[in-house]
C-alpha cells in the first residue's frame, strides 16, 4: 500500500546519513500522500544502516498506525501538527545536526546574513520557545507541533521552510520528503555560515533588505530566473 | 578463553577510528564479564589497523594478567577501578576525542544545553578535579579511578555515564563496551555543540529541569517510549 | 565547436565538489577562449554529478548564448564583465565555499597574517559593497561585475585573484579554469586560518610587509624560484 | 644510490595528504642518513598524487644536490640547518596544516594543556619570532633555519620536536621522516585542542607541572611504561 510513498520517504531519510545531518539515530523524514491523508515516516530508533523501504511506517492524520510493524518515530505527533498546519507542504525533517541545534540551544534565530540563506529563507530563521512545564508534561510531541503552527500563523511557513525549536534542535519542511532534506541541509549550512560570521564580525547585520529580496524571488515566485525554469 | 568477550571488545575499540574517537592509539575500550570477573582491554600502543581479536590483554580485577601476549593499556588500572565502582556496567571507553578533551582542557563540566544530551546524559556531565602531586606520583592510574568513583559515590554513575578528566580527557561507559563506545560519540557531539552553542550564545543556560527530564525519561526507565521496546 | 574548451569547463567544475567547495550546485567555474571571444560556462541549477561536458554553455562577451541546450549560469554577467575588465585572465570561479562567505558576510576583507596567504595573494583580498537598491533592482549580476571591475581599475587583479562580494560570497580567477579553482581552494583554506588565527589573538597583525614580498615574489615574477620552473 | 632513503621519504611525504596535514603541495618531508651525511627530500612544487620514490631529491649537507631530476623543496636550506643543528634527528616535516599556521600566524606557542601534549612534547611548542627584513632579503630559508637552531641552542630539541614560525607555519621532526610526520599530526591535534579549550575557558591554564612530567616520562626515557617496549 502506497510503495511509492514508502519508497520515497526511505530514500529521503537515507540522505539524512549521506549529508551528514545525523548521528545514530537522531532524526527522520516523512512524507504525505494528500489524496488519502497517509503520511509514511521512519520507524523509532532503527539504525538507518538497516532500514528497507518496508520498514516505514504509515499513519493517518488521527494518529493511527495504518500500516507497519515498527513504532513510528516518537516525532510522529509533531509531524502530524505541521501536516494539518501547512497544508501546501508535503515532507517534513527533524534532526540534530549540529549547527543548527547549536543555535536553538543557544535559542536564538537565525538572522539572515547573505545571499545562501537568502536563496531559500526569506527573512530570520526562527527560535520558537520551549515549552512550559505543562506543555512538556502534556502531550510533548504534539504541543511542540502545536506550537510551530502557533508561530506560523502570522508568518508565512512557505517562504521560511524551516524552525528551531529552543533547547532541542530543528524541524524543516518542503513540497516532499526530498526537498525537506534539502531544506535540512541549507539549514545547516547557514547557521555554520552564520555562527562563524559573528565570530569574524561580533557587529554584523543582516543583509539589506534589497539584497534578500532579490535572491528569494531570483529563485521563486513567477518572475524566477534561477535554473532551467 | 573467553572468545567471545575477545571479540566483542575487539570490534567495540574498531569503533573508535570508525566514528573519528581516536588519533593514533590514543584510546581503548574494554568489557568484563561478570561471572569469571574477568575483562578484556585494548593492548597498550598497538595500532588499530593491526589490531586482531586475540590481541586482547585478558585480565582479573586485582591487576593480574590472565591471558595476553602484549602489555595491557597502561590505563588498565582506571577502567578496573571503575569495574569495582561501578558494579551495573560492562564496558568502559577512553578517548582522547577532541571536543571532550578540550572540555577537559578547560576544565569545565558540560551544562546540559538541550534535548541531545538530556536523551543521553541526567544533567552536567562533570569534570572531576586534576590529581595531586602525591596521586600522580603514586599510582597515577589507579588514583584517576578511584577519583572518578569517590565523585560518583554521591552521583548515579548509571545517569551520567560520562565523566571528563581535568587536563586529561573522557570516560565513558555502558551495560557493554558498545554501549559504552556509543555515549563517547554522544558526549563528543554534545561537547562539539555545547561549545558552539556558548560561543552563538554566551549568555546561555542549561535546558529547563522538565525538559531534561522528559527527554530522560522518554529513553530511560519504566515510562521510556523511544524505539522499539 | 570548442570542444576542449568545455571540456575544460566541465573538468574544472567537477574540481569544486572535489575540494568541498560547494553544496548542492552553489558554485560555477568558465573558461574563455580569447581568439573567438567565447566563453563556457555550467549550466544554471544543473546538479554535479549529472554534468557532463556537453551540458556547458558557450556564450560572447556580449551575453548571447551560441550554443547549448540549458540556460547558463545565472551568474554569467558577473563572470562576462570580469572577462572584459580582466584581458590577462582565462577562468572564473564563483562559489559560496563556507570560510570565505562567512568572512563575505561579515564584511571583511581578509587580511595577510602568513606566508600561506602571501604565497597566492598580494596583500588583503578585498571585500568589495553591497550594491545598491538601484544597482539590485536593476541588472544584479552585471552590477557585480562591474562593481568588482570598479575596485580592480585602481588594483591589481592578477596579484590578487580573488575578491569578496558583501553578504554574498567569493569569486576567484586565473589563467584558465583550473587555476580559478585552484586559487578558490587557496582561498578557502586562507579564510578558515585568519578566522581562527584572530580568535586565538585577537590582537595580532598582518605579516611584515617584507615577509609577504618575499613569498609572493618566491612564486611569481622574473625572480620565482619555487618549483621546477 | 640510498634507494631504501628514497622510499622511506617518498613514504613519509604520502602520509602527509593522508593526514589531511596539507593542501596541494604545501608541505615537505625529508630524512637523513647519518653516514653518508646525505638527505633526501621532496621535489618543489609536484603534486602529491604524481609523486614517486624516484623523484625524491638527494642532497648533501653542503648544500648540493648529489642525485635527481627536479630542484628539492625551497625549504630545503631550512632542513639542511636543523640537520646540522639537532645531531640526534633523522626527519623532518615542514607543512602548513591549519591549526598550526592559525597559532603561528597568531604569533603564540602552544601551551601545554593537557595529557594529549605532554605525552609528546614537554612543555609549551614555542613560536620563534619573524624574520628580520635582513634575514628575509638574504638567505630566507637558510635564516629560518638558523634561527630555529639558535632558540634550541638553550633549550631541548628531543623534549620538544615541534616548532612554529611566526607568520608562517610549523616544522617537526623525529629519529626519522616517519616520526616526524607523527609529531606533525600530534602538533595539529595539540593546536586545534588547545584554540577550542581557550574559547570554552578564557581563563584556563596550564597542565601542572606533576602532570606534564609524569606524562612525558610515562612514554620517554628509562621509566617508560607505555606501549610494548
Amino acid at each position: 500500500m502506497l510503495e511509492e510513498l514508502k519508497k520515497a520517504v526511505y530514500e529521503a531519510n537515507m540522505l539524512l546519513p549521506k549529508y551528514g545531518l545525523v548521528t545514530f539515530t537522531w532524526g527522520n523524514v516523512s512524507q504525505i500522500d494528500r489524496e488519502t491523508g497517509y503520511f509514511a515516516i521512519k520507524p523509532s530508533g532503527v539504525d538507518y544502516d538497516k532500514l528497507t523501504p518496508e520498514d516505514m511506517v504509515l499513519m493517518d492524520l488521527d494518529g493511527n498506525k495504518i500500516e507497519g510493524k515498527y513504532n513510528p518515530s516518537s516525532d510522529t505527533p509533531t509531524h502530524l501538527e505541521l501536516y494539518k498546519a501547512f497544508p501546501n507542504i508535503g515532507g517534513i525533517v527533524h534532526t540534530h545536526s549540529p549547527w543548527a541545534t547549536s543555535w536553538a540551544q543557544a535559542g536564538r534565530g537565525i538572522p539572515c546574513y547573505g545571499t545562501t540563506h537568502a536563496d531559500y529563507m526569506y527573512g530570520e530563521i526562527p527560535c520558537v520557545r520551549c515549552l512550559t512545564k505543562e506543555e512538556i508534561d502534556g502531550a510533548y510531541e504534539k504541543n511542540t507541533g502545536l506550537l510551530i503552527a502557533e508561530y506560523f500563523k502570522e508568518n508565512d511557513y512557505e517562504a521560511v521552510p524551516a524552525v528551531l525549536c529552543k533547547n532541542h534542535g530543528p524541524f524543516t519542511w518542503g513540497r516532499d520528503g526530498h526537498e525537506a532534506v534539502h531544506n535540512a541541509v541549507v539549514l545547516e549550512e547557514v547557521a555554520k555560515m552564520a555562527a562563524r560570521c559573528e565570530t569574524i564580525n561580533p557587529q554584523v547585520k543582516p543583509a539589506p533588505q534589497e539584497l534578500q529580496d532579490k535572491h528569494y524571488y531570483r529563485k521563486h515566485g513567477a518572475d524566477a530566473y534561477y535554473g532551467q525554469k
